[in-house]
């Protein structure tokens, strides 16, 4: 296969795949970090009624993972705050401790951002939404920054977004939300041409946050997903230090490439061990794949490759 | 594979492909039904001109065919009616001896609902069409009711129609229709949500009419089709008994998700065995390929999957 | 002014506005025939909450009317035969005392033509929907023809539809409609060009039935309506003898450019009085306007005229 | 004219006209409160290079304006904070003193809401932007409701954005904003189906806030534009006690039915008077419009009409 | 009326309506130029059948005009040139004796520019199509540049181009074309935002060619047409010296306002009187219009206001 | 396989694939020419970063090819002739020892048809652009007609061009271009129904210049290639002896149906060793197949398969 750059693919990908979960259609846009002695995750799963539910997920190596039968329940903070029907594409990041999820909602208004907080993986307590509609891609950094939290999201529309740019927001308290920033938009004639969305949360280095993200390309068959990668500032995270001209991966295997969206790989997950990045990434809207880089080897790469 | 319910694919799938045809550039969405000792069938064959014609085919067993070289050839009834150039997605039904077949061809003012009668198989004669165009999908019911044919049929547009409903219409003579009820419809978020459409004849059960249909999911990439499964009325066929929330068939072997139309099952035609279903079904827009399902068991899943 | 062919405005035009019903938006295209001593309507009135009703009206000379306030009631004629929410389009035809009028109502699956009879403007029977959605424009001949019920009409679809041609079709009952005929569509390059539709109810002569038509053309802001005419076969009504291709009516006056919908005359009511052919069209969406011609003028326009 | 309701329009309609400002291709969509003895507005000047500008006028009896002939001029209240190209449709709301205004504005991401404030209507201090992009129609309520301010605003796309439903947000500081709750949205087959949004700043009575509002309808030839009144609980202005399912205004007068958008009213601005609402309202994109309401009538008519 | 700058409407406009020809819906965008004592016109005339003709038209003043009831006939040059069956926009060059004029036609693969050649208005001689379609808009310089024949054009798709620049391309015989050089774009956010054209054939002035053309906005309703100046090298014409950023005119008068197609003014045609600008232009797609500017303030309009 | 006729598909296809060069995301479209003892190509490299370049590349047999590393440098004729940034879809042509190579570029105004001359296949001159945009798909004949150089190619318009008809032109001096002739459009309801280009250059035989043409048609997901041929008189080349109804080569290989674009065979290049017609086509965009056929049954196949 051709494509290979920093990333290099698990041999026996894809990790997950629809068997895992008995009502399973598909299961891909995943959240996993690592928890206790091992990994911890929130899949995607899209049943075959076409619900779509997040399902917890436990395993010692993050490869065989043991997936949840019925779908993780959430108990809200306060009354005024309603449960979601459809729920997708989530992100996790731990702070001090306490794991904050979002994942994307669909309400009568257009996609929508939940948040949600664990300590064990057990109790999940659903909080305030982050934005109002229409909103997609929203991950939370990992430590307040100037003693605020901060998140990196994508303002959307209803239906399949022909758009999307990247803005940095920051939060008193998990429930206000302001100082919007605009941090990276599409790249003409390129694989991020369309739009570009945040992937894993940013994970903190020496040179900066570094921030895996997916680029949309249209062709004359409708979209494909790419994924890249950026470095920004530590202390003011909406500006760019470097960010990938070529991309880190392209759809080129077969579980890439055929599914039920074809062509798709959409970074969602990363965990660092040691100077080891590995990468979790929907697969053609069907599975979970992973690949993995060296962290400094990715960060050169960024930034020799950078627009 | 996953996405295995009730109903078992063939293991050699295909059971039909366009190497069965000289000129065939694909053979798929098919008419079949028991006839003498064995079974006959009318095969839409997509030429390498993409002229679309119906070829007449019979086999043994249901799976391995003889498909006629050159397309099956009508005469009209009376002068008024006159030929069709472009003829496709055939239906059988059986009423007393007669078999009643309805295709779809491409008239001026969009597609429109063909109809002809053979009792042998080698004499077929063409009758009034059904509606006047947009219509698609147009199943008779293999015995009168209430003293009145009936069918079911989806209203349409010209062109990848985006919307479409099931209804319900009668004839005292097969000429002139009426009594026009809508049955059901598309189901908002789910595999069903950008329309819907009839699939085999219906098969009259203890239970009510057994209908296996269509439906179709629109992704950023295009139409992706299923097959779910419904109950309706004895006596009032417009009216729903149960209907899937889950899906029956979904595109996951690489010959429903690679293929001219990538990501297709389309049910064309059921035969019953016994207590067995034998579903036949276009694949990819390229072959054809079958499944089987217990009755007592589908009619369970339809009822316990009900929307 | 220009464009004034063989219709001649009448100078007060228009001849009904918004005022003359409390809760009136619009007053526009409405069916009205000669009735005892004088004359009877049945208008569409678009209210200000933009329900579409039909309301009664009477006049004795057909210039002033008295519009009843409140909506014209019908009574079923059977139990399945279900109250429309949303009227708007009326045509009326007589034949032999009892007047029939059709309407185009807005259904879950499209537009869609019902059926009402009276013969004293106070009773109304409501039939059953001559055909299934998604169809428009329904005009009933003023006798059987062939021993049939005979109707011109328009199938289309859901929404703005951008295309539309005309059929012929035939009832033994005014229940089963069949022996569907194409008539005639639309002309390339033309005020025709978008989608043509049949007006008032055919006027039978010895030259054939005339018909007053509408036909639309897209400019590169949207829609605009003009009057044409045509001759057809008196046994055969889906052959054309001769059809304008210089239109009657243009949008010009600016009762007719200017209001809810620029730029639209809307023919939809024609009477005769001896040689003289008196029609009623909606102007820009908002008012009924009128303009008279002379029979064998008309005549002779649409022949000397003709495509 | 037909379609008057509760609201008179001024007979010297259009009280502000292109004419007011040199540069001027139209003036519409503007602000205006009480202040000091007479009046203040902010209004919307769209130039004849097509920039958007803001300029202050002043009036003694809201009817004759003198408008300034340069733009307003901003102080941003950090060096964060970014002038903005292009602005328009502003709104105005005083609390305690402070006159706090918000506009649209075109970045590159798409429309987005601007805040400024001043107390003496000389200095304009600009201040974080309320809303990631895309939003239009911010107005922020009189007063702090539960101890925050609050606001009703719209999320949109970037374009001529085809749906649109009013929120409610609130705010410790006017700097981050959060508890989004959906307000209410579009009514399907009215004149409110298309979108609707915010008119003037809520206005506090008895029965609850009391809400102008705009809805569009369209046609097959684009826009049309309305106004509806609402009025919401005075504690959860998120719920909706009343909202007309008739419209207050419609275009009808020749100078709301022709200009650079036709059929448009718009309104933006509302002055209370007593027991008299004024209300000042865009006119077809091209000129400012005032129509005056009884406030009692007008609670009544948007209770006894409601939805 | 506001939005006048340096051009003066003529007071009696329009000077040319529909009802100068008897089978007229509409003349507008014409070709004028003197000629003899006088002026000779060639008028687009779209008839009552929606063909689109060219008539003579002559004047001694270029106020009133005679304008002849058939169409002007040419002559091929050669039998491999067809006549065209729909024309329309013509434009008018003199170069040294000889007049030289384009025209737009409808063939099958889109808009295309025709030409011919009289120097009596009386004899026209059909010439080679001067670009493959699609193509709108096309002007021949009065002279020729560096030895070979010049024009703007803009190359265009089929149906309502949404786009459109102006090159400058060159011919040593008017048969064959090349040199292809790209002048200028459309202007975001501006009057000029969807495509921008040439109108009149380009002006000789000391300082530079002077050109007057149009630019579209698109609204919500559809597409504006606007006209505006530029002024372009001598030698090189395809590098502009200035452009306006501001419009020269808008439509803003009644009868520019409203017509077939609202809010249009189309700058076709220009005479020169001394120092005095005669603009002819389209109204609404209806009329003709006139206005007049000093040359002398209109360059200093156009350097001023350069973007 | 089915779907093969007189072309037999190279057994160890592709030919060419993106592990030839470092940083290819995919190499595809590409021009082959016999050169010296072997084979010259330019192939079309589209980059890890979408920038999309021309390499040059040497094989000894046509399936084993060495691809430079960097691309394929141009000397531009004269300064006015400036360098493209991203070209694509090169065909090759011989004339009297000089290769002419044409290419299509991403202009501001669309695609645009590049060329350059080399005899050595080191140094390579960049000419005039051939037509203004939008254009594509330019191939040049091997020889003068006329005493012209000729040409076919594509009007286009900006983006996935939903259309798309053949044009002939010629030129005294490759510089200017004119005497444009339709040569060949889509076929309704067929393989080459949505738009249609040219391939190969032509090859000249007794029976006409054979042309090796793609067409596409477009399911409800999208665009699919298809290849198909014609035969041209040999004198006036506008003018069609032959021309496939059935098609020569459709998608139907794993490589062919699954890549960047699914469902693409895009012929480019062809090569005649004897009567041996080798075609190189791009698969899937992605990588290069071939293909042979003998040019008597080829030749055969067009006449009898004609439309």
């Amino acid at each position: 296969m051709a494509n290979e750059t920093v990333f290099k693919r698990y041999p026996n990908n894809p990790v997950v795949t629809p068997a895992s979960v008995s009502r399973a259609n598909s299961i891909h846009n995943s959240a996993i970090v690592k928890y206790g002695d091992g990994y911890a995750g929130i899949f995607r799963v899209d049943e075959i009624d076409f619900s779509f539910k997040m399902h917890l997920g436990f395993s010692t190596d993050g490869i065989d993972w043991d997936i949840e039968e019925t779908p993780l329940h959430m108990t809200p903070e306060h009354p005024g705050i309603l449960p979601h029907a459809r729920t997708y594409d989530p992100r996790l990041t731990e702070i001090d401790g306490t794991f904050y999820f979002t994942w994307c909602h669909d309400s009568n208004q257009g996609p929508c951002i939940g948040l949600a907080t664990t300590t064990d993986f057990k109790t999940f307590i659903q909080r305030e939404d982050i934005m109002p509609p229409a909103n997609r891609n929203c991950v939370i950094f990992p430590r307040k920054i100037n003693g605020k939290y901060a998140i990196y999201h994508r303002p959307s529309d209803r239906g399949h977004t022909p758009f999307g740019d990247m803005f940095y927001s920051t939060s008193p308290d998990m429930v206000h939300w302001g100082t919007h920033r605009f941090v990276f938009g599409t790249v003409d004639k390129s694989w991020q041409s369309t739009k570009i969305g945040p992937g894993p949360a940013p994970i903190e280095t020496d040179e900066g946050w570094l921030l895996i993200y997916h680029g949309v390309w249209t062709s004359c068959n409708g979209y494909l997903y790419y994924a890249g990668g950026a470095l920004l500032d530590l202390d003011e995270p909406w500006k760019v230090i470097a960010r990938t001209r070529d991309y880190l991966l392209a759809p080129s295997e077969i579980y890439e490439r055929v599914g039920d969206v074809p062509n798709v790989v959409f970074p969602s997950a990363a965990v660092v061990n040691g100077e080891t990045l590995r990468l979790y990434y929907g697969c053609a809207d069907t599975n979970v794949g992973m690949a993995e880089a060296e962290i400094p080897e990715l960060i050169a790469f960024i930034k020799e490759r950078s627009l």
